[in-house]
């Protein structure tokens, strides 16, 4: 392999904004750091990209490694590379994410993590590095992506109410919503189906239930979003 | 400054996918590489990230460098890192696209770029590397862009027809659109404003005016997308 730039290169790593919705309140997977730099702040999980893997591939390495969460579905983020952000060296990381289901998984710390633990977005730690940049980022593509994706298809029983739907939302948007206009708006998006059924609950009027249809959103008859 | 990682790093360049509308087809921008490997070859403008620049300002000076372009609003489109994407080393490429006016810009390839072209994205030329993977990422996400966000904005005059629109869209996507669906989608995507202003062409009804909302597209009431 003959090497032709001779300039310094930067570290690479693959960092994670692992989302869940828990205890009707939006969480995000939070590693306590076991060495330095920021030995014992919290992080996101994450860690350098070896020779031979993808990006992918250490992404999903370094959250099993430090978190003992596996199997979910990644997708890239954003690439944060400003020459200052770890005090060590220059380091370029690529940040992934995902919305899971936290029942299915256990948390286990091992590698570099002292502790790991599902934090309420609302009142995250102090976190190391720019962590709290990433996850900011990471936030509001997740809630970017509710109004145009079936992002909070994972998060759902198979057939739900309105209700339960609008609620996912409220809580991973962090606001209430206007009953009649999240209806009109969520129905506009074509990606729900009447699932021909309805659900009696206590006193009220019963409810219709829903599902996701499995294709995405698609745009003008064209292009898959 | 203390380096506390010893694998092998990876070089990180930056690579660009910079489209534009030109005699009603959309094309993109390459050089012809002046260097091994794929000498000859055309590329997408892009190269190594310099030590003390951030992955955007490299973005902007390799730019402007090749291919003579400068001043456009780049979007981070995603980061390639196969171990295998380059013949050399191993080179992390972080790709930034963008949607501009090519008659605000003089092509003048210098730098590593031995010539530089606007190329009919429909027919395109035999790409070096994974160009080729990354230029269909782009088209993608232009593609997606269209159906959630004013991304054709800077491309249409202040005020324009539905039909000045629609043509825009047909170019960028590639295919025909239905007159009456197009016309329904794009005025429920509430990013137009009626310009309260009529355009007689000829024999035909005069026809309304639109200007896009300033604000981008918003989501519920709430994220901004």
């Amino acid at each position: 392999m003959k090497y032709t730039y001779d300039h310094p290169r930067p570290a690479v790593t693959a960092d994670l904004v692992i989302f869940t919705v828990r205890d009707r309140e939006l969480r995000v997977l939070l590693v306590r750091r076991g060495g330095e730099p920021f030995k014992g702040s919290w992080a996101l999980p994450g860690g350098f990209v070896h020779e031979n893997e993808s990006l992918e591939e250490a992404a999903r390495r370094e959250l099993a490694e430090e978190t003992g969460v596996r199997d979910v579905y990644l997708e890239q983020l954003y690439t944060f590379g400003d020459p200052k952000r770890d005090p060590r060296t220059r380091v370029v990381t690529v940040a992934y994410f995902a919305l899971i289901r936290s029942d299915e998984q256990t948390l286990r710390a091992s590698a570099d993590a002292a502790d790991v633990a599902w934090h309420a977005v609302a009142r995250p730690p102090k976190l190391a590095f720019d962590h709290a940049k990433i996850l900011e980022h990471a936030l509001a593509r997740l809630r970017a992506k509710l109004g145009y994706s079936t992002v909070g298809f994972q998060l759902l029983p198979k057939k739900f109410t309105l209700t339960e739907l609008q609620r996912l939302y409220e809580t991973i948007l962090g606001t209430a919503l206007d009953k009649r206009n999240f209806r009109k708006k969520i129905l506009a998006l074509n990606v729900l189906e009447d699932a021909r059924e309805v659900r009696s609950d206590g006193p009220h009027r019963p409810a219709r239930l829903y599902s996701f249809k499995l294709k995405k959103l698609m745009y003008l008859d064209g292009q898959i979003v």
